[in-house]
């Protein structure tokens, strides 16, 4: 093989394991400490490079293939601040366990704090976020050795080993000594030794958590089955498809668990919220109460139901999942740690479907509601629910969806969104802050259409996002733009006050016409319904990347969702 | 006092805190876990309160009020990674010993790593950046006693204390329990024991280190005094004036010294880079080695001077700092904790004048440069070089004036800025990140016009920076654009490869209009000699926030400046 590639024996390695490793995806921003990397990654045709300035979005970019390909991909800086600037995708990677390798570029030891430019201190910035860090020693000065190479060459397979068995980000710092633009053609270091094994084959299911289980399970009449974010490819609507035959199980979903069923309950908030508004709460929410709860996949995004199930806990909560397990009921939870299908595959000959009107109760509740919401939806005045109704009912099936965090997630899980839509949304950390930049990322590594969906404020954070040579014309933004946080109308505290405006909702009458320009998307404004009814096949038949803003009204947006509940509260009785 | 508080006494206690310590100045940025935070804060009038969404931006913001009013500004953020995105500010905080309060809400310890959103492991997360971590505990709930309370308050006080009196970052995390909008009158925490004590008045000088440093002083024949970023407020020219009477003493000052003497080097790499190139460079670096270098000031710029001192090494280095020494040439620098000044007073009876050729011989060259560098500037094409020499000669004198990192700050080092302009730049981490929101969060506090010098990528990268309420209409920012990074130029590699202009020079065709025309702001651009003859004098003289983009050649802008170091070598000789 021959092509460029530095004379450093330690960005060598990086470069060789990291193909070694299959990673294909390397996003590099720009710095000359990272000089020997950028140039051994940008010349050789395995890689595909990509350049983003912005250290913040590139790695939310970089994080949104990974999380596409459920495989690593890099991020290469420069030394200094650059590196601080990948965190917040760091920490969203550690929390939704997207398998993401940071590489930053570092001087060498003695030039660390001697008052040279671009240099903090490095090492163990990310501790507690990645699941390994590669410190590694700088190899190219005269007194280098064989052991330092092969001490950076053990770190660097580590930290990529680690990175796809676990599904979790890890830093390797790698410090340069100069010259760092010194070439060879061919690397001289020997690396033939390092060979990556596919990610552990879980356990066979042991027999003693099958009997355990299946004896909790078999003896509930009321079982839940919760789903968090889930990517499309991992749990199946099949591997579920059994508990939609017994009576003591509901299953409730969320728009980013990718799952859809008939009899799945995928409006939690549209269940929880018109009971809260009950006289008779305590006793309707003892007829929910579920003995046992069953959790897979990610986070979950409903805040109304976690608070549910910390009052009124199960006796028993179990999360199958081949990583971790949360005890996000404060219920002592029991994690089994196994691929959901294997698992269910191995309990299923034992667990019998059971009398209960568990099932019956909430799903007539449910299917009232269903109708009430259609009603509802009819007479509604143009607001953020409405719209988001019309956009879900009416964007194409196909596509891969992103969701921006906050009312935006919020509003889509009202709606059951068609099985073929892949949706997502960085749930790890449940920030403002990289929507747009994961969103473009994800698009590159997929066929389908994209679309990301998200509120203004996320919208003009992540504005850096647009600044890349990525995207491809079949991106499109949808921007609910209600001039400030509409998520701080629905949660407490006075709206009235002089302060609300300024610091909790952060009004602003900015658009995002002008970025739109700037980086060349097509833009369009809608501000009611007959716009929208317009524009938005429009916009979906558009052949270049494109921004749909649609103005809706800040006040009434609140007051419709809170109407909505207190609608929805007579089904409560309708049993 | 009767205003609207927090109910949660942690709350409180870092508002009434703030107050006692005089910390005028917050930025809050929003979110519901600081609202405790953000009610308390906005709604007493002893505080100045700024809304900012993008956490980067906000916390660069609150820098720079800090950097030029030396006195502590905080910045407040909700859970999870909104925190992470103030860490670029907070390391050049730490570096450029800026005294930044950072106050990040986190949920309390139970509703950590439970799967709740916007939630990371927040304590420990700026560990070697800040100087002190107040890791509250949660004091809203039932079991709380005074024990909490009492350890609270002694964190939040230390923390305060230690930013004041070290002048360095520090950051208090502060776990909050619903409910969080609950309200009082009046606090109802007795905080009447801590009093905060003024920076410590620093020792007097002892006179062992006055003997010893007298000693080597009054010794060598040649002496160096170097001043790096000095806030123009702290060492001043009489300070050193007694410097200029002494024939072995040369004095060279970067242009964020802030000081300006007409026997004083300003040219640090205008005098070093001819040398450089110089058949006879070991001849006369031996000349210009010093016996003595004194440091004063923080971060130097200029790279050729620390290589040229790492190789001709001075046998002593003095650096005098209330706070701290680097080791910036490995000669086991001699650290005196003192002030300039109050130093220089003990020391100047002690100190006598040397015969030496020292001055005259490079003064000689100096004058000669300075010759060669007017008649090179009349000659030359429209270029960077000629850009920044045109505006430095034509900007108003009484100004703020803040520089951009990479190639910005390096040229500016060529020209002899007048004394009344105050120069800051970002040389702490010398990132790309937050130049922008810097220089207008340091206009907010200054009474002067302020302007922004920067390049095209250090402009687009913090182009949320426009995103405030803010920005007055005397602040103006000037771009020059070379369609990418110029500084890519300088540094060594091969210009010509391919993957040059896309990873290292990052070429773009992005200008600053529509982020100008978003933001209101006045804005024009040039692309020749007149066109910035002709629009600079518009744009100093208009009355809103405007930008003035340069366009310049991006090829020819290196050809110049290496041109101009070949030119000034001729002048090596005329001794």
């Amino acid at each position: 093989m021959k092509y460029n590639i530095s004379s450093i024996p330690s960005a060598q390695t990086i470069v060789e394991l990291c193909r070694k490793a299959s990673i294909k995806h390397i996003v590099i921003s720009p710095g000359s400490r990272n000089a020997p990397l950028t140039i051994s990654f940008a010349t050789q045709p395995f890689f595909n490079t990509y350049s983003i300035v912005d250290e913040r979005c590139a790695a939310f970019f970089a994080m949104g293939m990974a999380q596409q390909l459920q495989e690593p991909t890099a991020i290469v800086c420069t030394s200094g601040s650059a590196m601080l600037n990948y965190f917040p995708a760091v920490a969203e990677a550690f929390y939704s366990q997207i398998p993401l390798v940071v590489i930053s570029a570092d001087r060498p030891e003695h030039l660390i704090d001697v008052g040279d430019g671009q240099t903090i201190k490095q090492p163990y910035v990310f501790t507690n976020h990645v699941a390994y860090e590669a410190n590694l020693k700088s190899d190219n000065r005269e007194d280098d050795n064989t052991l330092i190479q092969d001490f950076n060459s053990n770190q660097i397979f580590n930290a990529l080993q680690t990175c796809h068995q676990n599904q979790l980000p890890v830093h390797i710092n790698a410090p340069f000594d100069e010259p760092l633009y010194d070439k060879i053609d061919a690397q001289n270091v020997d690396l033939n030794a390092f060979e990556f094994t596919n990610k552990d084959a879980f356990s066979q299911v042991r027999q003693m958590h099958i009997e355990s289980f299946v004896e909790h399970w078999n003896a509930s009449d009321r079982k839940l089955v919760l789903v968090g974010v889930n990517h499309p490819d991992d749990i199946k609507i099949e591997d579920l498809e059994f508990l939609t035959q017994d009576n003591s199980v509901i299953v409730m979903t969320e728009t980013t668990s990718n799952l859809n069923h008939e009899r799945f309950f995928y409006s939690i908030d549209g269940m929880i919220a018109p009971i809260e508004l009950d006289d008779k709460k305590e006793n309707l929410f003892d007829k929910l109460q579920p003995e046992i709860v069953l959790t897979l996949g990610g986070m979950l995004v409903s805040k109304k139901l976690k608070a549910f199930l910390r009052r009124f806990k199960p006796e028993f909560h179990y999360h199958i999942n081949p990583y971790n397990a949360y005890d996000t009921f404060f219920s002592d939870v029991i994690h089994l740690q196994y691929e959901v299908k294997e698992f269910f595959n191995a309990i299923k000959p034992q667990i019998k479907a059971k009398t209960s009107d568990y099932f019956t109760y909430w799903n007539t509740i449910k299917n009232s509601r269903e109708i009430q919401t259609e009603n509802y939806i009819k007479n509604i005045q143009y607001s953020d629910f409405w719209c988001y109704d019309f956009i879900f009912k009416n964007l194409p099936k196909d596509i891969l969806l992103h969701l921006g965090n906050s009312s935006c997630v919020r509003y889509s899980n009202f709606f059951d969104l068609d099985t073929q839509t892949q949706v997502f949304c960085n749930r790890g950390t449940s920030g403002i802050d990289g929507s747009t930049s994961t969103a473009i990322g994800s698009s590159v590594v997929q066929n389908k259409s994209a679309y990301l969906i998200c509120g203004d404020l996320s919208f003009l954070y992540d504005s850096n996002a647009l600044w890349n040579d990525y995207t491809s014309t079949d991106f499109k933004i949808i921007i609910i733009n209600n001039h400030g946080g509409g998520i701080f109308r629905i949660l407490p505290g006075d709206k009235h006050d002089d302060y609300f405006h300024t610091y909790f909702e952060t009004q602003h009458q900015h658009t995002a016409k002008h970025l739109a320009k700037m980086y060349g998307f097509e833009y369009n404004r809608v501000s009611d319904k007959a716009g929208l009814e317009n524009q938005l096949p429009t916009f979906i038949k558009s052949k270049s990347k494109s921004i749909l803003e649609i103005f809706t009204p800040t006040e009434l947006n609140d007051k419709v969702l809170l109407d909505y509940f207190e609608v929805l509260k007579s089904s409560n009785r309708e049993i």
